[in-house]
């Protein structure tokens, strides 16, 4: 199977139940970025993983953070990779 | 980017906001198929379109069929594809 680019994917512990965590993360990337994701891939893990990936870069890890990620941080990190002269409107003015 | 198998990708009209209706379907499948499922994408689209593609095969396209999916039905299209012999409770009941 062959994805669409630029593609997200969030994988997700479904032992610690993060589906309703990454499935809303996904739905306020594609709102956000309606015209620039090629797609948003919910991807089931285990082991406590919670990981955000654009295309072969990781772009947040729960592990490695020790934390999840704040949306307009993630927000900013995607528009950065993929829409870099889009302004997220207030969310910039809290950089 | 290669994605995950067994992969479903449930193709949306952003212009007919059908993202939160995709959204819902994507996480009844992971919630069902949770141990089957190699990952669930979220496709923007647009004109219209409505369709539930399990690897290469469309199972559902809201042209041809001229309605969206009902879920119970959709959960035994996806089951009969990758888990055949798993029962789905209520839902085969009312086959």
């Amino acid at each position: 199977m062959t994805a669409r680019t630029p593609r997200i994917e969030i994988e997700y512990c479904t032992q610690c139940r993060w589906l309703l965590r990454a499935a809303w993360l996904a739905q306020e990337l594609l709102t956000t970025f309606r015209d620039d994701l090629g797609e948003v891939a919910l991807v089931p893990g285990t082991g406590g993983i919670f990981e955000v990936r654009l295309d072969d870069e990781t772009l947040w890890s729960r592990k490695e953070r020790g934390a999840f990620p704040e949306l307009p941080e993630m927000k900013r990190m995607v528009r950065d990779q993929i829409a870099p002269d889009r302004s997220l409107g207030h969310t910039d003015r809290h950089k």
